[in-house]
C-alpha cells in the first residue's frame, strides 16, 4: 500500500514522543505554537544523520529514530538544558511502512523518556536522511559554554567513551567479537547511545566547560580547550574502558577507540580544581558515571600521556569533509 | 582545496543572515542560545529541499539558499508570525566552494531582509540536501490558524500563484517562452519566491484561516477549508493571473496553473463577511496584491466554477508520496 505525505505523518509521528502542556498547536499546521517559559533562555540545536554515512540501510530503523533524537539531546546535554520540543525533516527513498513503524518507535521512546514532544517538521521523498531539531530551556548564566575552561581545570568524561565505535565495528564485522555477548552489548552502545541529559542539567553547578563526545574524545575535548584559549593534556591510563570492550578488542586497540572512536554521545567536562571535591560529593562518580582523565593546561594543543609521557597520535576525530 | 567542516562553517555561514541582540550565543558551541521575548509565542517550522525532487544540480546555489529559508517564511507568514532565528542542515556530495558561496549568499540575502539570524546547524556529507528549521514569534490567540474558517467567509490568495510552475516550466523547457522577457521573469518567480511575511502579519487582524500555498492553490485551500469543517468554491474568472503568464501560457493553461501549480508561497486566507470591508481599507487589496477568489461553504470538498458552473479537476495539488 502506498501512503499519502498526510497519511504518513497522521499514522506515525502526529502522537510520536511526549504529549506536553506547553504546546498549544503541533504537527498539522503551517508552523508550531510553543509556550516558552519565563525566565529561561531557548536552547536549539540540530543534526542530520545520513545513510551511508552516518548508518547503513540495513541498520534497525528503531536505532535511526533513536539516534536522530540521541545525538541533539547530547548536544542540549552539553549545554546543561532540559529538552522540550523537537521538529523532525524525514527524507525518503519511498514510504516502507514497516521500517517507518520501526523508525517512529525508536524515536517515541526516546522522546517519551525525556519529555519531549514532536511538534512539526517536514517529509519529502529522496535519499534517505534524518534531520531532528531540538529545542529546550536552560536558566541564564553562568551557562556552561566549551569556552569556559581556563588551564588548570580537570578534566572528566562520562561513560566508556569507545563503546559505540567498538561496537559499529562489530557490526560491520571490522572487529571480532571473540565473546559474542560483549560484542553484542557494544552494538547496542552504537545502536542506541545514552545521552546524559540528566548530568549534563547537574553539571551546571560544578563544570566550567562541557562539549559532547561526537566526533572522538582527543578531539572534542581539544576544540573545547582550544574555545577556552588553552591546550588538554589526557592521561592514557586513566581513560574509562568497558569490560566488554576490553574483551572484544584488547588493551591498546580499546584504549585507542575511547580516544578517538566517535557517536560516543558521552560529555567531555572541566571543572576548576576548587571544585572538584564538590563535585564529587555532589555527583558521586560511580553512581554518575564519569571519570577523571586529565587537565587543561597552558600550551596549545591536545595531547596524551602514558605514565607521564607524551604519546603520538594521527587520528583525533572525524571530520566530514576533511579530504 | 578540500574544505573541512570547521573551516566550511566558519567561512560561510558563521555571519550569515542578519546581526540579532537576542542571540546570546549563535554558531559554533553545541546548541545555540536565544532570548525568547516575553509575552509571545515560540512559532516553529521546518521544511526540506532535496536535491532532484524540489530542485536540480544545475540550479542557481542562491536559489536554493534562496528558496531554502523562503518556504519557511511563508509558513510563519500563513501563521502570521515574526521570523528571528533559523538553523540549517545542509549535506552536501562534496565542499564546493563556488556553490557553497553562491548558497550562503542566496540564504543571507533573503535572511537579512526579514532580519533572520543563523544562529546553528550542521553540515554533513551525503547526497544533495537541505533542511532549514525558522523560529519566530506571534502574539497569543487568536491565532490565525487552517481550522478558524466557517462556510459564508470569503476566500482570498496573494499575488498569481501560477508563476513559480510555469517558471519551473519553463526552465525546464516544458513551457516554450515565446515572449523571453516574460519567461525570464515566471522563471525568477520560480528561483526567488516572495514569502508573505509582512502581509501574514497584517492579516491576523482580519482573517479567519490562512494557509501557505506550497502544493497548489485548489489543494491548499481545500486543506484550509476541510480543517475549518467545510468545503470551498473557488471562481476560475476570478484567479489571479500574472500578464507574463498569460504570455507565455495562454488563458486555460495558465489559470490551471494558478489553480493546481505548486512552490507558489503565496497566503491563501478567509474573512468573515462582517469583515471583508475593514480587511480592503485598512490593507488595499491594489496596494497589498490579493484577490477575492472564492468562498467557504457548507459542502464538503474542494469545487471550481466557471460563471456559475462546476468544473471537472483531476489535479489537486501535489503529494510527495502518492503512488
Amino acid at each position: 500500500m502506498a501512503l499519502n505525505e498526510r497519511t504518513l505523518i497522521e499514522r506515525f509521528f502526529r502522537d510520536c514522543g511526549a504529549p506536553r502542556a506547553d504546546v498549544p498547536l503541533g504537527v498539522g499546521d503551517d508552523a508550531a505554537l510553543l509556550e516558552s517559559p519565563p525566565g529561561l533562555q531557548l536552547v536549539a540545536a540540530m543534526d542530520t544523520l545520513v545513510c551511508g554515512n552516518h548508518f547503513l540501510p540495513h541498520f534497525p530503523a528503531d536505532s535511526i529514530g533513536h539516534r536522530a533524537l540521541a545525538v541533539n539531546l547530547s548536544d542540549l546535554a552539553a549545554m546543561g538544558a532540559e529538552p522540550a520540543w523537537a521538529l523532525l525533516a524525514l527524507t525518503l527513498p519511498q514510504a516502507d511502512e514497516a521500517w517507518l513503524e520501526g523508525f517512529a518507535a525508536g524515536l517515541d521512546a526516546i522522546a517519551r523518556q525525556h519529555n519531549v514532544a514532536l511538534v512539526g517538521g517536514d517529509t519529502t521523498r529522496g535519499p534517505l536522511c534524518v534531520t531532528v531539531q531540538l529545542l529546550g530551556h536552560a536558566p541564564r548564566p553562568p551557562v556552561m559554554l566549551r569556552s569556559g575552561g581556563r588551564a588548570g581545570d580537570v578534566l572528566f568524561v562520562s561513560g566508556t567513551p569507545g563503546d559505540a565505535a567498538a561496537g559499529l565495528a562489530v557490526e560491520l564485522k571490522q572487529l571480532g567479537a571473540t565473546n559474542a555477548e560483549a560484542g553484542a552489548w557494544l552494538r547496542e552502545r552504537f545502536m542506541f547511545p545514552t545521552p546524559r541529559v540528566a548530568l549534563g542539567k547537574r553539571l551546571r553547578a560544578h563544570a566550567s566547560a562541557c562539549i559532547d563526545v561526537s566526533d572522538g574524545l582527543l578531539g572534542d575535548a581539544g576544540r573545547m580547550a582550544e574555545a577556552s584559549g588553552c591546550g588538554v593534556v589526557i592521561a592514557h591510563e586513566h581513560l574509562p574502558v568497558a569490560p566488554q570492550l576490553l574483551d572484544c578488542a584488547g588493551e591498546e586497540r580499546a584504549r585507542e577507540l575511547t580516544l578517538t572512536g566517535g557517536e560516543a554521545y558521552e560529555l567531555c567536562f572541566a571543572v576548576a580544581p576548587e571544585n572538584v571535591e564538590r563535585l564529587t560529593r555532589d555527583l558521586p562518580p560511580a553512581e554518575w558515571g564519569y571519570t577523571r582523565i586529565g587537565e587543561l593546561v597552558t600550551a596549545q594543543g591536545a595531547v596524551v600521556t602514558r605514565n607521564g609521557t607524551v604519546m603520538d597520535f594521527s587520528h583525533s576525530g572525524w571530520d566530514h569533509f576533511a579530504s
